[in-house]
């Protein structure tokens, strides 16, 4: 015990723009024994999220701001490895919020048991976990998306809005995905099913979403922000539902946020922007993740995963990866055992 | 019969920003006899609403693109004055969309008929129509607001906005209004109840909004748009309702319209922004006809009017006036009988 360490990221400035290297601090210490009815997990998977970049502000959120000198946030999957708790014994596997290090005291009381017989670790931080909730609660809960509907998906490669996109047509709907470059594009349409894919990178959004969504958008599922957001709200029906997931376009911008001119189109259309956090809905987890469970395991809900293998260090680089678009799939961080 | 003129402003050309003499044209013509089944109304009240400069415009919309030489789209109330429906006799008081101009002929299936006991012939061009009706659906069922919630009223001088606010208070909540000088401001707080009035010409929006709204803003009621709907989101509450009626302050930007870049609060605050207009829940109106008669009844509900009389001609001049901000309540033109 006396010889583990925990490698911890923890956040040394706010950044301006992009995260540099001065933005964090990597420390080690011995790990201490659990106390009293306290749990130790060494933390398996981390996952890497866009949301992050939130986080590291010093501004009022959905969840509180993180003080300087603090581990980074994070999502976590992690293994008990020691146990004074009557709830959690040696050898469970959890998912919870342990942050960007190797091992995590606490009472265990916010872990979630996970089950890796009905499917392996990571994928509670991918269909199991954030990624398939937030496209649960936003198209389901949020958006209201019935079938014959269309929703068009920003950031469609992405782990959430690849999940839409199949949820979408699971529900009987059409999935319209906007990505970038030809190899996601391919992914939307081969592996996922959607039924058309816009290049962001190489096409005129507005002309190929005319072409797209030639009865128009009754819903728009938005990770993206910026130009997308308001070209989409260009196309939407009467009744439409914007349902806004995140703004990755927009998260390093220094200066202000772009807003959507076109939001006067939710007036012309008698429509609505909804703006949600997956946690908003936990009392309903439960059936969501049970849906989930039985679509994933029909083959009917796949999404990549984008794995990079290294100790905590690593974690810096590859955020970075999320706001070029480098990842492809659910990007996340395996430890070392 | 044969001496009557009609005298009718017409759509001669799509303005560019604020609407120019140039863009309008006024013709005089007999007035014919109506056919089989049709009635000839007598044209007593125009009503000048902001939404009229939208429908000015060759976009589409809540309404079909009026044509070039059409007569301006109005809502109207006016005096059946020959029939040969059954539905409508000689004598009958009736609201509709009979435009800027004297005399309309029509098969009358339109019309709503209305009780000039109950109240004034041009209420029902302001708490008994549009004016009432817009701020009952806006806010109770768009906005779904409660007893206890705090509503933010832009352009709350305005026919709209003052009922918003009275209906806010008799609903049990706060009612914070924006307008612009002492006269209106006074208006709100003497005459209709507001709890606190923002006086947009003199005050910084941004500071005066953490003073009167130290709770934040659970429901807002947005005429305006631009800078103040901006200011407005970043004081929403979590699951706050963004309400879209207008945005008078945009209506003649010859450029784009301006983006609100906080719409991203929507997100970090689990909130919804949502268009409508009146015309989406006419299946309710009579329900709420009969709630606004008898607040109105009772003196919980006033609202200033701003009439002005004149023939058809004085229409270009008068709609300048809502976007000046010179109108004090419900804007209307008075024909000559």
């Amino acid at each position: 015990m006396s010889k583990r360490l925990n490698r911890q990221v923890q956040l040394a400035a706010r950044p301006e723009g992009l995260p540099k290297p001065a933005d964090w601090a990597i420390t080690e210490e011995p790990v201490s024994e659990p106390g009293p009815e306290e749990v130790l997990v060494k933390v398996r998977y981390i996952s890497v999220d866009p949301a992050m970049r939130g986080w590291m502000n010093d501004r009022p959120s959905y969840v509180p701001v993180l003080g300087l000198g603090a581990v980074m946030r994070a999502l976590t999957v992690g293994e008990v490895v020691a146990s004074n708790s009557g709830a959690h014994r040696v050898g469970d596997w959890v998912a919870g919020l342990d942050g960007v290090q190797d091992y995590a005291i606490s009472d265990g009381s916010q872990y979630m048991k996970i089950d890796t017989g009905l499917a392996p670790p990571q994928t509670y931080l991918n269909t199991l976990g954030i990624a398939g909730l937030t496209a649960y609660c936003g198209l389901l809960e949020v958006g209201q998306f019935q079938a014959g509907n269309t929703a068009l998906v920003s950031g469609a490669a992405g782990s959430v809005g690849a999940h839409v996109g199949q949820i979408a047509k699971l529900k009987g709907g059409r999935a319209v995905g906007i990505a970038g470059g030809p190899e996601k594009c391919a992914y939307l349409i081969d592996e996922l099913g959607f039924d058309a894919a816009i290049d962001y990178k190489k096409e005129n959004l507005y002309k190929s979403l005319g072409r797209a969504c030639p009865d128009g958008i009754d819903l728009f599922f938005d990770n993206v922000g910026g130009d997308t957001l308001n070209t989409g709200l260009a196309f939407i029906n009467v009744g439409a539902r914007v349902v806004i997931c995140g703004a990755i376009s927009q998260y390093n911008e220094t200066r202000s946020f772009q807003g959507p001119s076109n939001y006067i189109r939710l007036l012309m259309r008698s429509s609505r922007m909804e703006g949600f956090i997956y946690f908003d809905f936990r009392d309903k987890w439960p059936g969501m993740l049970k849906d989930l469970a039985t679509w994933r395991a029909e083959g009917k809900i796949v999404c990549r995963e984008d794995i990079t293998e290294g100790p905590v260090d690593i974690f810096p680089d590859t955020l970075l990866r999320l706001f070029s678009g480098e990842n492809f799939g659910k990007l996340m961080i395996k430890l070392p055992e």
